[in-house]
């Protein structure tokens, strides 16, 4: 492990990718055109802008305001940042810049920066850490901050939060006279790390690590300052443990995902960065541990992770109901940050597998293909009367799904001094410097409703390099060509990527194959939901049967083990998918009439099977839909 | 319909009926030694019983009492009547007539009694009969006073309920100055039949029949009294459209069970009640309509009813989750009152399969063997964590369990004029009167471990009339033989009953023979959860397979179709027991290490099953279960 550690790579910026391929290119244009608009309006009509206002006073509940909203605006706010970096937008630009005016109305003249303690719960501020997001929105502040500081400019944001930090910094830190808190809901460790990459100030690393370090040191922080408060922390806590908010155990020491996951995969990503940026092994080593609990024991095959709503987290290993999953979108995001983070420190594919299981199913299910309404949880089944919403009390997932889709491109390529590495296909180009060289690394493809790509690559002279090109996981019979001349795979792959190593030059192009059959998937004998079932699969897309596609209802269909797959590719269905279908069976009502259980089995008849991408569910109105189906 | 429902049964009571068989009399005697002492133990530590004396003021939340605590005393003075009704114990007795002395003390000189409303919301009685379960607690009291003059002679109870009965009787009812209002939880309708027979007084019965009458009008009086107190009817009870309680519709014009399982069994055991007693067949046919729809779409395999944790109730037609399956021990308790009443208006088999179903699985699977514990849901799997409890909290499960245990036999004969009726076949014996005859059907039988039964009369003197001896659902072939000679079954049924008219004397035998396969049973294609599943039912009796048995794990087994049943009787398993074996297959972990999904399905290697009586799992510590067992 420690001779992959200290060769890192960087991701190529999402300014420096372009894309125009079937799939994330449409999404990225509804983001844009739609999506962030509508969120917007939600922002504006639910109060979460004003909240900073301490002229706006309504009457009722908590003076219309909620200790989370300020994380709402600034994810709205670094989604918007990354569209305008790829599409300036003057109109959009207002309407941030109008926001950061009314944000600073909260700032107060120590620096201090919170919609709620400024306006609501007053003075009483840093005396929750453990409940009240305080820090949580601190990072988002932080991360709005630097993406919108990067994309424009403008130092406006940036300034007001710099100034912010400083004060969280004069608050908190190993020194005695400071707080030796950390927040219940990480985040701003990551953040810290993204402020210290933008300005270079070291504080705000060794702030991050001071959190990150503190984080389940005994006596907990969080009974102290329950006890300062004169209550005991609350029943809910003590029962978890403080696994809930990761701070159960030093983190070095965790060695299972545990508790809510959202905070949990915050927590992860900043250890990964903090591994990068320090060369601290043992946080890469609590991260891989972590991570072979997480991806072997409790990640759905969407990419989906926290199973249950209960903490909206994780519960037991293999325990991964399908129709009752949580797998809440931030979550699956989060699963995204922490597994990229995790590939520029070792460039292993089972880093980008994950990724790219969660990027084509758990998480752009996250979002209506009309991008107006998302979904909090996304189940692996349903009844029928699960829909995504335009909005939610607890707007985290909408603003993230946004932000994630604008910065898509950033995914995909890595660099190093002399190499390149592609992590996933998708039609459009990508920028990079390697050897010195500005390298451009064009893929025409029709991914991921086909294998087969073609990357050309343009370079302004010679060079000998290497070119990392990940085998996807789900693919077993890969061909590469590198100006029409096959490759021996097998005898340069590092883990999971083939490296090509030569002098390219511009021109160049390596054609790869990466046969997509439809795959029947089959999950651990100990996730009891599944089994004796099978997930259908192709590339790198999982699918599901929805009601309306099914008639034969999707509760009663199985498919016969030795049925075959075919596909056909419908370009004005679902925003253009691959359809899957399947001679299968299905249970028939007759002879049931007032009869509810009998010694006869249901007859089974024909049914044809239709299968869509688990990701474009829920697109087309109400219905019944799973991923699991019974084998026969 | 309208001519069977003249003709109307009469259930022999528990009193003349004897058991010595090997499933109910040691149950009996466990309830009657272990449980009906641990039940009083509970209700004085719990201060229930303290909570009628006005000088018991604890401090703390509700000066120790709740709404429903008057109704746990009444059950359990209930149940361990009838255990004095057949075992008579002065220290029992003494344990009852002091209760009812510190009872005495929360009735008012105007009659009324109830400890909540004398000792805590003093001045607010009958405010909030859709929550507080004011008359359901009066309906227990009643059922206890009969309960206990029945058993003793002793008016000590009965008196003082019949004073607060009238006092009921003067505030609700269809005149003009008193209420027009009934319970949020049924229960005082059947309780008013119940003290209708015991003392004659009509007024009683037409109570109840008014306040089942009045259940379910527009406008409703929940609405009302919720505007007098100055509330809107809580949230909850307006998304359930009053469905909760059943008080969404006349109960006429009910076509569904719906709501808050416990409370409709209670009314629809009522509807029965008045429907016999007043000759109404319309409250017959709504009990018959709903009835359809509660046992072909609603109704577990064990007799479980009620699937749902979220109203203690009803959800969707076949909508029937197993591992969250609530069915509550007092539905299921529940649906035996309320089938055990239709079949003495219409003796049609349908009624008693279900009761039997019931009593042998999903209702004694509430009680530990011990007699210490108790289960409230009744679930059709576990993970493994699910364990009976001593007590609750909320206390129903307890006492109905052991008032149904202690009062069993009523549910084995019935009689009219001139016939008599076995529904259930246990060893033992029951007296009845039939043609001025004193007739005792003596059964010898090892059901439900045996399908043979050998029924002996004796006569005191020789009489013609029918014997109706049910055939049971779960038999198709069942042989009867009367003093050696074979009978020609299908010439003489009647409503699933085997009807045998003649000159019956002393000494003659009827020998019963019901093969008892063990039977691989399916669920309608409707009910999701069951899909490609079989439960194992032998007789009666519905099977599960626990952990302990099955170290291959409970939810890596699958059945194959072809698999052979084998038998063995295990007297010292489990209070004696048929255990149920088969080879089936489990699927194995080999391969699957660092793996959670895979193009490979598990390797299935073969695994012996065994599988016990689902209602006494859960005796050997905790561990997993489950009923539906996937078929391969």
């Amino acid at each position: 492990m420690a001779s992959s550690f200290n060769k890192k790579y960087t991701a190529v910026d999402f300014t420096k990718v372009k894309l125009n391929d079937p799939f994330w290119a449409p999404r990225m244009e509804i983001n844009r055109t739609v999506t962030l608009t509508h969120q917007y309006d939600e922002l504006v009509k639910t109060g979460r802008i004003r909240s900073f206002d301490p002229e706006w006073m309504p009457e009722g509940e908590n003076k219309g305001r909620h200790i989370f909203y300020d994380s709402d605006v600034a994810k709205w706010i670094e989604a918007a940042s990354y569209s305008l970096a790829t599409h300036p937008d003057p109109g959009l630009e207002k309407k941030i810049d109008e926001t950061v005016e009314i944000m600073r109305k909260s700032q107060l003249p120590d620096g201090y920066l919170n919609s709620w303690y400024v306006n609501v719960e007053k003075g009483k501020q840093w005396t929750n850490l453990l409940e009240n997001h305080e820090l949580y929105c601190a990072g988002h502040l932080i991360e709005a901050a630097v993406a919108y500081y990067k994309a424009t400019g403008k130092r406006n944001l940036l300034d007001m939060i710099i100034r912010y930090t400083d004060h969280i910094d004069s608050v908190f830190g190993p020194e005695p006279e400071k707080k030796h808190g950390y927040c219940g809901h990480e985040e701003i460790e990551l953040a810290l790390v993204k402020l210290y990459r933008v300005t270079g100030e070291k504080r705000y690393l060794k702030l991050s690590q001071y959190f990150v370090d503190e984080r389940g040191k005994k006596p907990c922080y969080f009974d102290i300052e329950a006890e300062a408060r004169g209550v005991k922390t609350s029943e809910f806590y003590n029962k978890n443990d403080y696994e809930y908010c990761q701070a159960h155990l030093p983190v070095r020491e965790q060695t299972r995902a545990v508790g809510h996951a959202v905070r949990a995969m915050y927590l992860y990503s900043a250890m990964a960065d903090l591994a990068g940026e320090l060369g601290d092994e043992s946080l890469l080593n609590a991260c891989n541990k972590i991570w072979q609990n997480l991806i072997y024991q409790r990640m759905y095959i969407t990419g989906g992770i926290g199973s249950t709503h209960k903490n909206e987290g994780f519960s037991d290993d293999y325990d991964l109901p399908n129709e009752t999953a949580y797998a809440e979108t931030c979550a699956n995001i989060g699963l995204v940050f922490w597994n990229h983070r995790l590939l520029q420190l070792d460039c292993d594919s089972k880093y980008a597998d994950v990724m790219e299981r969660a990027l084509y199913n758990g998480v752009i299910s996250g979002v209506s293909l009309d991008g107006k309404s998302f979904f909090y949880p996304n189940p692996l089944a349903s009844r029928g009367d699960y829909e995504r919403s335009e909005w939610f009390g607890c707007a985290c997932c909408p603003p993230n799904i946004a932000r994630l889709i604008a910065s898509i491109g950033q995914y995909i390529y890595s660099h190093s001094e002399c190499e390149a590495v592609v992590h996933l296909y998708a039609q459009g180009e990508g920028q990079m410097n390697v050897c010195s060289r500005n390298l451009k690394i064009k893929q025409t493809t029709n991914y991921p409703w086909e294998g087969r790509v073609k990357i050309e690559l343009e370079l302004d002279g010679p060079a000998e390099f290497g070119i990392r090109l990940r085998i996807p996981g789900w693919c077993r019979t890969a061909e590469i060509q590198v100006n029409n001349s096959a490759i021996d795979i097998a005898s340069i792959m590092d883990k999971g990527y083939a490296v090509i190593k030569r002098e390219w030059q511009s021109g160049d192009v390596i054609a790869l194959n990466f046969p997509m059959p439809v795959e029947r998937m089959y999950s651990h004998p100990n996730v009891r939901e599944n089994f004796n079932c099978v997930a259908i699969q192709r590339g790198p897309v999982v699918y599901c049967i929805e009601e309306i596609d099914n008639p034969s209802g999707v509760w009663k269909m199985a498919l016969p083990g030795n049925s075959q797959f075919s596909t056909e590719h419908k370009a004005d269905l679902l925003g253009g998918v691959t359809v899957v279908t399947a001679e299968a069976l299905a249970a028939s009502d007759e002879g049931w009439e007032m009869k509810l259980y009998s010694t006869e089995p249901p007859k089974m008849v024909p049914a044809k099977l239709t299968a869509v991408p688990y990701c474009v569910w829920a697109n087309r109105g109400k219905g019944a839909m799973r991923v699991w189906i019974p084998k026969i």
